[in-house]
């Protein structure tokens, strides 16, 4: 297989760029056009043919223009006679509609995988899916990355006495319960209850929080709205202050306002899986960009990925027993 | 098969209603949810099992919005175990991305029949496609209407004495030799000259244009720029005055400006199958919503919809001989 | 279409007939060979044509011989013409290979999914997945139902006073806390803790249980192993004792040795989605026989399923606003 | 991939031994074996696991004969492990058959695009398609080949003076258009009227053609009724003589005395793309054999191929900015 | 489901009409056109929506062009939305080739099934099967009639002492065995030898044919070499005469000459699956044109095809149990 | 493509192990772990990124527990992202499941390749299927081995003076002629006759096998039931002895007894294919793992695997005529 070309949509250039850079290659570059009646056009600007190519697209707002130009991009690559094609999702935004939680709904998460393999992706890397099943609805491979890792590095060395791992949501604790492991620190979690269709509140803490510092961590960060309430829900149950972590900040409508005003919240910590909005001056950005640009290294040479994530999650780990000169 | 049920997208709904009505039933509700992360959720408000359900949704401006509308809906009534599901796109603007006409892009009107086919897409409802070839796009059975005898019915009656039809474009006149006929008149065309990659000029009229006043005839109008390039090419070349007529109006841009603004153009007009913009008073629309209501009946109970276009044109035309007691 | 055909593999006969007879039909014969070299033959010994055919086979042990008779029934139907193949599975075991929580690991839950697609399936019936993103791993259409109100149904009028749901798992706590809101009480949870490839146990649990008689909720009983060590944990976290509900009980190895030794398991419940074991006298059997023959009369019908949860998990409930005179 | 393997059907084998010996290697024997009942098979005599395989089989007459032979050789090619099948198809006749001008009629183009994809196609490798958009018709990568330079190459050092180039099909004259504009001449079109089912006038011409040596350009010349009729008709309106040129020589008919019978055709012009008549010693044929010869090359290498149309035609050019290094 | 309609290609238009006989209707006429470039295209002239389709063209000599034909007519019958699509083959001729007997060879059979799908077949009929597994080539549900009934039913009522039934091939005797037992008479089978690549002889005859009337039965007959060459063979080892039993009587090349020529020969059997030749005066042709609309009716009201063959076959007889009411 | 992985699961290490030592590699581990709801999952412990992948694995009992665990084997293979994935099946039991010899039964042969492809399979290798056509049931190439080579050099020294080959099936005899013209022997055949659905009897002998030794060849050996007959039969017919001979020597219920038992059976001669049974001591084993090691080899570095068979059956000998220089 000839060498890797690298292409990136309109989501996140920086981003493509700093893997670009950690691959010590060019991003390739790409002709977005839009016609005058709205439809997107996409033309790959570097030769594809054979090529081992991969197209970096994170799906943030807005959601529907970056999935379509991904589309395009992918198609094109693929009428272009691309050897392999890579889909490079930080954020996999559609992983959200995982399930039918009310009758005759979509369930995006799906469908959006099925388009993906339908326009010619042939692979699929991604980080930190909302649930872990959401790998299943991909019918190729995906290589699914954590940043778990990188958030523990970040809070290595701290005094962490006195902390604990919350989960905003008692339904979906896993992630926690893997941060709190890697930290060595205790979980709770809230427990949501739906009060009707546009309203969910915090019901309760499952577990003591009482005099602790709560390292909140979840997936997505959107509006904040949320987390800023189990923020406050945590305070009432006894807990000092918070920390909020997540792998994909978006910080849409006013969540920067929001997360910054609160006196509680001490920290605001994201990865740059998505690009981080530009007044949000207090907030700690964790760069993936060098794990990404590992991955598509051992991809592309055709060595284990899972090596990777060798003592940060067990569903990371590489089997216990390896064949020695295969790897 | 159970019950004909409508659903719309948040597209046209004026036209589905319209649909609706020229078929006596209530058009069917819709949830279109947008997650805080921009994802979009389509929620069918009415029983689809084993119905023959039918979802509006010409591919207008915002496009991408409303193509991801419709693959979910689409996706939330196959769920729904829907018997048979038609996408009725009045304007299916992809259609414009029709051949590969620059190395590695994209080709939008192939790979949006292929996501729609993945989505559940049973059967296609649709009219004036941008080139005839587009049908053979889709792997799924097309219908597909034309609107040049509602066009044709709004000229006859008047004097058409010293007019011409004219295609803006000489590789692509095959619609405006077929009005011409419809309506007993000769017929010209552009020649496009494309200067640069964003940059076409019309370098000569291609037939006798002096004294006449022409129909000018094109599929889609959006910023309205080539329509009224060519108007102003045929007034050098001896025209008179011109008529401006399309199928999908959707007058982007500056187009209501340009078009109102040239003192050579005496009237506009388009079709419903679009939204027609607020600020365009002078604009003269047809409803094709009755064609549409007339082809989904026929779909429904089975009987042939190319009767609909007796003496229309001859590619919608039923065949010769037909075994009577079988229509 | 043409009437209801059901047939039943070797699983669970006892709940096929009795979905028949909740619907007021025959069951019809199949024939299952063993060739003498294991391979096994599916002969269906009814008309199938045009039939719209229901194939009943909960994934029990032994799990590979069922699984197998299902698909060969499944591709006898479709040879013989069936006009519609729904897989009705009670118990979809596969459910619990729902991601890559190891390296190079098989998903089973989406492969048996592609399985059963390929095999012919065009709808699937199942209750009470392992997790609800299961749901997004068939490509046919699935009407999943729930036992939560038949669960609920058999504790109201009791004296729920002190009571508590628990959910054995933090990272999975979803019925759980339905099921506690359908009974209006609290909810806690245990916290896993994996310490070798082999071993799970329960850490710490999550939320107050002093004083409490826990209601153990688990999706699938098997072993019984996790379940025993929860109540032992919740005791020694100071609850009184313990009733274990599941949907599907399995209770294979000594299951019920385990269960019925253990002094705090006041009670064991389970529906009828598998076969009950035959010595295991005190177990609480609650039939879901009428749920799924009314699911697929509803099927059949065109009515909506969703009308069967009114009340019961939101996840069900119909919409909000519905067209009169279409269900 | 290992070595270039190249067959060839009984369509056309000089061309195939013409492209071989400009890719300096031996074609590749294979048997066609007719069966007693007419059936046919095929045999590839030599070994295709690895390779890089390509078919070359224009779809001339017979022309069901030698579509079967080619669908044939790239099953026996799948079977026997290819790595990578190229169909190389100088003539996509089925291209003809674009659209639905009728009811109820069969697209032939897209079927048979499909049927060579079911057999196993992975590449396409044709020149002049009659439509553009056919190219949208293949689910796998088309590279679409022109004949417009060698055309062009063919005229130039000629006295042009008073020349233009003529489309016989007003709806269909891009082509000419293109290449007026290589040889800086200008345009005319002829409009033509279809009467009745199997008769075609041509009604007028459009543009101005007094005086004129006309080079009528049409892709494909079958009976050549139409040229000749178009070539009477330029005639009618002025012009004092034509050349005639076509991609695909097909010639079939009387073709061959009707061309040579009409005092006013000078010159006929054809490529190789299809073996030419016997009978026709006046013909000009322009051998396509290196620009094919070059494409498999590039295809096999992973170059690019459109950099073979630099200058030749706007569609088949590279993209204009190109990372240096890459290509 | 609608009406039935039955086209025919140009293969075999007198079993259509008999089968529409049989049926009470009119066949629907369609219109085969060839291009000057001899390609072919389909139109339906009647009404396909929603109706069920059937398409009857045995593959008879000229073997592609009527396949072809049939491709076509599938195609344009799945764009005119039938309900349902039936291709009725009397004779499949391409399922000779049904394995790979040399290296590199394509399987037709599997091939042209494939086809048929991709072209848009929901069901296949047809009869008497080279082998019985290709059958299993076809994704489709296959309703695969025997023509031994018709056969038997001949030979039923005449003195039949000191017959036996010879297969040509000892390697696929399978359908001698079952004619044997139907007319209670003993069998017999020659031994071919494959000599070189294009010569077969039958070196011995496995079974005793001293003093005996050998009735040879053969699924197809194309050039009769074969059948002449076993019945010489049967005469050096002791028969006295033979009739030859064929279901598709092509008589191909000279084969009326051969069969009419030999002196041993005293009668020569086929059914109407195929056109008789117009010179065989003494052939004996069975009709099974009540048969095939015996299973269409079958197929188009739900009914049990096997019910067909009671007695015929044990392949074809329906099961033992059944549920009375369902059929 | 990187280096040859070669996996088993646990139908037949044995044979695995010795396939490898043959390739001169080491066999890579794999995890098949049981759900404690007999569910099972498969885990590869060596990188499969981009590597060519073969999993060993013949059909034998438990058979749907092996195919299962080959199918888990295989979507890890695919997930983990396998350049090539081979299933190396030599025994393809479910061949024996190759027609509809009953109505509505399924037809497993068929089922299972297209379960293998839907599970990630990309060639299949395997040894002698019990109907050559079962080739043509897989989608995916095919190569298929024989062991006939194997045995006919096991007979070669001997004195064969007298000796006879019996195929037990005169319907099915095609592997027994083959064997006969490698040896320069004649051959014979059982004519069976099925009485009642479990009951066959061989009715007759067709050939002349007095005073001869028989060399009975089966593709499959079972319980040894009906090959015990038809060594009684010749018996009864004037053999003397017999020696049985089997590719696939399962010898499942009590076929050892049976065959140990019979006073005239000389000698019980199988391939390993399958393992072979403990209890069997006078067993003669004849070993295909250096042809299947071979094979792989072949496949692996693209070079003719038809090679492996010349002079030994006509249908895997090379094509006559080949290109030097491309071997």
């Amino acid at each position: 297989m000839k060498n890797i070309v690298v292409f990136s949509g309109s989501a996140h250039e920086a981003l493509a760029d700093e893997i670009c850079s950690n691959l010590g290659i060019e991003r390739s570059p790409v002709k977005i056009s839009r016609f005058s009646n709205d439809c997107l056009q996409a033309q790959l600007l570097a030769n594809c043919r054979q090529r081992d190519v991969y197209i970096v697209q994170p799906l943030v707002p807005p959601t529907q223009e970056h999935l379509m130009e991904l589309l395009l991009m992918v198609d094109a690559a693929r009428g272009a006679s691309a050897k392999q094609i890579t889909a490079v999702m930080p954020h996999y935004a559609y992983a959200r509609s995982d399930k039918k939680d009310a009758s005759r709904i979509s369930i995006g998460g799906r469908l959006v995988a099925d388009l993906l393999q339908t326009a010619g992706v042939d692979r699929v890397l991604t980080m930190a899916l909302h649930a872990p099943q959401v790998h299943g609805f991909f019918s190729v491979p995906v290589d699914h990355l954590t940043a778990l890792g990188v958030i523990a590095e970040h809070f290595r060395g701290r005094d962490l006495n006195n902390h604990i791992v919350v989960s905003p949501d008692l339904g979906n604790a896993k992630q926690a319960t893997l941060l709190a492991r890697l930290l060595g620190l205790p979980v709770a979690a809230g427990n949501k209850q739906r009060m009707a269709d546009d309203k969910v509140v915090i019901e309760s803490i499952v577990g003591d929080v009482t005099g602790k510092t709560a390292i909140v961590l979840d997936d997505e960060i959107a509006t904040g709205g949320s987390v800023v309430e189990i923020v406050h829900r945590l305070v009432d149950f006894g807990a000092t202050s918070a920390t909020v972590v997540c792998t994909h900040g978006l910080f849409t409508g006013n969540a920067v306002e929001k997360l910054t005003g609160s006196q509680y919240i001490t920290e605001v910590i994201s990865t740059n899986t998505v690009p981080a909005p530009e007044d949000f001056p207090g907030l700690t950005t964790l760069s993936v960009a060098s794990l990404f640009a590992d991955a598509i290294d051992r991809i592309h040479s055709g060595r284990s990925v899972s090596k990777l994530f060798n003592g940060v999650d067990p569903a990371y780990a590489p089997p216990e027993e390896e064949l020695p000169g295969l790897f």
